[in-house]
């Protein structure tokens, strides 16, 4: 039995999702058939380390699946490339322990939402940021976003889970918020040892909000108590959140596809 | 009446080019549509500086119409990427005068060209690089852009010109075709007096088959000598192109929609 370790980019547009769901496309459906074509016709099930929703992106998603058949990772590489479409690519397929798993392995993942603030949208990113036209107090924006780091209970940043997912310890630790200028907006970045269900956005919408002088930073204490999901913002819209890096407590595997 | 100065940003993915042609999108088509919808009905000429063909993107094309009409230019903007789809953004309202032309006031213009050079493509850039798998030799690629800067008769790198064109001067100069890398791949900076049909398109085919040893430098020269096209490189594909910027001798227009 061989277990391989993928590194997935993909842009999420025309997706429902990374999760298979019926008659609406996936990332997750994709890796399958493409794997079930190399495997003459064999259900390969390709396990995420986390869900993405409908038209959030991936630059490094990390997936894992076994199998009896044995390929060198480079031949899968190419194969598995050459199977799906041009909006999902295989970054690179590694050789991992029996018992590595992508999403149970995992202890730190890193998010970037990206914020687009001039008034008129550049058309090369409509669908990669969120456009807003509100102005934003910057200032209120960093002490807003102090405010998420540390451990806490993000209850009232979490949406419920699916159906079929297990109920979870909200507790999480956010060892990072960061605010980083770029051309026409800004970029948050956000790493912790996990993130519930679209925490990363209503977060996103909870700091808007505060910039935008709907809401105060005492109202932001009082959401966190509160361990209610109404209390917070909308979610920030899905376009803007990428998938970044997901990392693992053992980085250095056999056989690379390199 | 009016003339206005327009700043367009468009994706060229979903468009068959700038120019109308009967059952296929253009841009021409639908900035014309959208400003029939806001004159009542009137049909309204927009002019660009050039075309640009399927696939092709632009940063900032100019184009003008003239009007009886009035609107001042910030309600034209807000007005036009109202009614225009997303991918096309329409950046700056002039007013310019009368005797502005967007094509024949032109003076220089700039084009950009990515390549990307990874194994892997990158999927949010597989709309807008050329992705070569070649092994490129980029000291032979630098020898090479050199052959072409100064002013050449081009007519070797031109197609024929659309039915309806008028034959144009083959003679143009190439200010400076500059390399720079960037992240995966390269940029090629074109700026020049003008360009002809398909003009930059060509000398990146030429200019990746001589990095590729498939022509020599002293071929390109004979190239040049042979005015035929057919001795050229086959065109680069239309993704990687992006027209950047077009120069006017007046820059300073009166009223802008800033």
């Amino acid at each position: 039995m061989n277990c391989y370790k993928l590194t997935i980019a993909y842009d999420g547009t025309h997706y429902s999702g990374w999760q298979i769901q019926p008659n609406a496309p996936s990332i997750q459906h994709c890796l399958q058939e493409a794997l079930a074509d190399l495997f003459s016709g064999q259900r390969v099930v390709v396990i995420g380390s986390g869900r993405t929703d409908a038209g959030v992106h991936a630059l490094n998603q990390i997936a894992h699946f076994k199998i009896e058949h044995e390929m060198t990772p480079n031949r899968l590489l190419l194969a598995l490339n050459g199977l799906l479409p041009r909006d999902i690519r295989v970054k690179k397929v590694e050789i991992a322990p029996l018992h590595f798993h992508s999403q149970y392995s995992a202890i730190r993942k890193e998010y970037h939402y990206h914020l687009y603030l001039e008034r008129v949208m550049d058309p090369f990113r409509r669908l990669y940021c969120w456009h807003l036209l509100r102005r934003l107090d910057l200032s209120l924006l960093k002490e807003a976003a102090v405010l998420f780091v540390g451990t806490h209970d993000f209850t009232s940043f979490a949406n419920e889970p699916h159906a079929g997912a297990v109920s979870k310890n909200p507790v999480r630790t956010l060892y990072r918020l960061d605010l980083y200028p770029v051309e026409g907006g800004m970029r948050l970045e956000f790493e912790g040892n996990g993130f519930l269900y679209k925490m990363v956005r209503n977060i996103v919408g909870t700091l808007i909000d505060v910039a935008s002088h709907r809401l105060t930073l005492t109202e932001v204490l009082s959401i966190f108590e509160a361990k209610d999901r109404r209390r917070a913002s909308r979610a920030a819209p899905p376009q803007g959140l990428f998938l970044v890096k997901v990392i693992y407590p053992e980085e250095n595997f056999d056989h690379e596809s390199h």
